[in-house]
């Protein structure tokens, strides 16, 4: 029996094949350095979960609006939009099962088969997966590197843009490279967008997480919230990754169909998630500042030891949890030249499992240096050195 | 700035726009009897909620794989195996956020554009939302009264298929005529999809909602289980709408695609309801016996009130907590022809609010007879008497 012509446009997160790699070397008694994981080793605060048991004996555990809980809606509203210097309606904010759905809502509500849209590359691979599985066309962007770390070739975007380009996906405080625009780069994004009339997602997944500075975001510049959705989530700031709870903030026409899906989709999230979520932005926010502190020190001691490193070099990022090296010489001195094989033999040798460029889109022609992702949210501060430590002597061995 | 063209064929569940005038009517300081209800008034388990702290406090409060953690997939497919005599491998069970999602994903994954989905009407209304939303060609097939309810008129059904038709939603123990079939229905249509090499979505989130006799599912039949998605849901067994947790059971192949829709779509599903659904699964069911036993005594009052109201009549339906009269007379005594006029009648006159047979899908050119739904779930005895008391009063005051 035949399966949907659709199907053979559907991609995924290959990251999970790391994951079960590492998952397999464990078993066989090994020590495994976990890198891989974009998850956070860190317990939900306990307010958050007496606001959930407080609400499950309140008896909040039916069906709700698709677009979620009008508390949440307006906690969720003031939240973001103090933060971002912005008066957002709570009639714009629609919540999500995770911030993940807004990427695959975000382009069925914008993007007609054959349209093309912008979008990271590297970047979050579900990006690329639902443009390609609603027939758009996906049309990377990329990245440079410099002095700081990172930022956007404006000028090969710019390139790229035809009168079928629709939309453009922008994850500033980026995963997997924690690039970060300047405030003049991510006026330039906007101006393109005005300029070419394109809506554009903005995926703040990271906007709380950093360590120097403060965020902003492109929907607070001009003439941009009418065609900005901005995609929210608690999974990072509150470390409630499994409780799958963020939202999108929409022009009205786009909240309105967004709820739609809701409703077609899976009716509504988690009613009494959404009290939770309340809690976790109205209560107190130590547990925040104590996870951001403990996240700065693994950042730094990473950092250190890469750089440490022969043949490996990254800037201190100043955000996200991730860190994104040049290990183009590192490969040349141990001998390979694909990265999931350099993957393989650090695993193998030294118990450190990481992400390479590999997982983060499809490889384009300008891949000329070879890159990995660390991401520190799931393994603390002895664990790094070690396994960092031990990466490093391996390399050095060479 | 242009929205997606699809969008024009996402359709949605129009009953919330009962919910709001009952809310509205509600608002006004009057009292409303609340039949439109699929939900559920009754709290989760406390066992339940234990097991779901127990998880967080354990740490599970993290990402888990797209398709489930694998406890909780094997508690299902020996749940689900056992209750429907089929052996079920956990590799076939695929969680969702409530039954809701295996719709949309099984017609993902089955229906090319074009292509034909049978589907029941009156039934639950995504069926045919989702169908037009991904392009298909929706065909819905009806049901005849018998003495005993209704019974699917399969010579119609029939009659529909073409060479273009791919799938066949079945929904036994039905919303929301709550019609169940008899095990020749059941082998009839298990004949035509075999006959016609047709995917089936068996839609079972009322296989336990029962008061007399068991219930069997088309997948346990032979041939069937290789071209049968079984919708399993928490939602109503165990009073868990809120919590959004299910599963699709599946043949290999669709539940690949739909773990991998699961990860595209919202990474997963929230870790500790997982663990809480364990706890559901495995522990004690005395909540789901004395459940049963309220929506029993809450059945015949409703029923006993419906058939002795002048020009309303209904078979006593052995499952689901809906019952789905024939009001025609009583409408013709009133003095209406449309069905939303009586339903805001009746909620301005006795307080009673309902959803009608045109929240369940299109109108058809079969539609004669005129039908309302009332729900029980979500109120009760003495809310049923009361409303129903006055309903009929009003009724017979014309
Ligand atoms: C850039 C980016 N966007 C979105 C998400 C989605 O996260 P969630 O669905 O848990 O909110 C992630 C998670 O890793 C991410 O890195
Ligand atoms: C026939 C039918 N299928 C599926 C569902 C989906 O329920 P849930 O998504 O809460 O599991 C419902 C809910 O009312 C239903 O009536």
């Amino acid at each position: 029996m035949k399966l949907a012509r659709r199907l053979e446009r559907l991609g995924t997160e290959t990251a999970f094949s790391v994951a079960n790699a590492a998952a397999d070397w464990s078993a066989r008694g090994n020590t495994v350095y976990p890198f891989h994981l974009g998850d956070i080793d860190l317990p939900m605060a306990p307010h958050i979960v007496e606001a959930l048991n407080k609400a499950i004996a309140d008896g909040h555990t039916g069906y709700c609006p698709g677009p979620g809980i009008p508390e949440l809606r307006a906690a969720l509203a003031e939240e973001i939009g103090s933060q971002r210097g912005m008066t957002i309606d709570p009639s714009s904010v629609v919540v999500t099962t995770g911030g993940k759905p807004v990427i695959t809502k975000f382009l069925q509500a914008v993007m007609n088969p054959g349209e093309g849209v912008l979008y990271p590359n590297p970047g979050f691979p579900i990006y690329e997966s639902q443009i390609d599985y609603f027939g758009g066309q996906a049309l990377p962007y990329r990245y440079v590197p410099t002095d700081d770390g990172f930022a956007i070739d404006l000028e090969h975007l710019r390139s790229m843009i035809t009168d079928t380009t629709t939309a453009i996906i922008y994850n500033d405080l980026q995963n997997p490279i924690s690039a970060e625009s300047t405030q003049e780069e991510r006026e330039a994004i906007a101006q393109i967008a005005r300029e070419h009339d394109l809506w554009v997602l903005s995926d703040e997944a990271y906007f709380e997480i950093r360590y120097e500075g403060t965020s902003s975001s492109i929907a607070a510049l001009p003439g941009m919230a009418e065609r900005t959705v901005i995609l929210y989530t608690f999974s990072k700031k509150f470390a409630m990754t499994g409780s799958r709870l963020g939202c999108a903030v929409a022009p009205q026409a786009i909240a309105e169909v967004m709820s739609t899906m809701n409703t077609n989709d899976e009716s509504c999230t988690n009613q009494y998630v959404q009290w939770a979520g309340i809690a976790a932005l109205t209560g107190p926010q130590d547990h925040v500042h104590d996870m951001l502190a403990t996240f700065q020190e693994r950042r730094d001691l990473t950092c250190e030891l890469v750089n440490s490193t022969p043949g490996m070099q990254v800037a201190v990022p100043h955000s996200t949890f991730y860190v994104f090296p040049d290990v183009t010489e590192a490969m040349e001195r141990v001998g390979v030249t694909e990265l999931s094989e350099f993957a393989d033999l650090a695993l193998h040798n030294t118990g450190v499992s990481f992400c390479t460029r590999e997982h983060f889109g499809r490889l384009q022609e300008w891949d000329e240096r070879k890159y990995i992702r660390l991401a520190y949210s799931g393994i603390d501060a002895e664990a790094i050195s070690k396994g960092l430590g031990r990466l490093k002597e391996w390399i050095e061995s060479h």
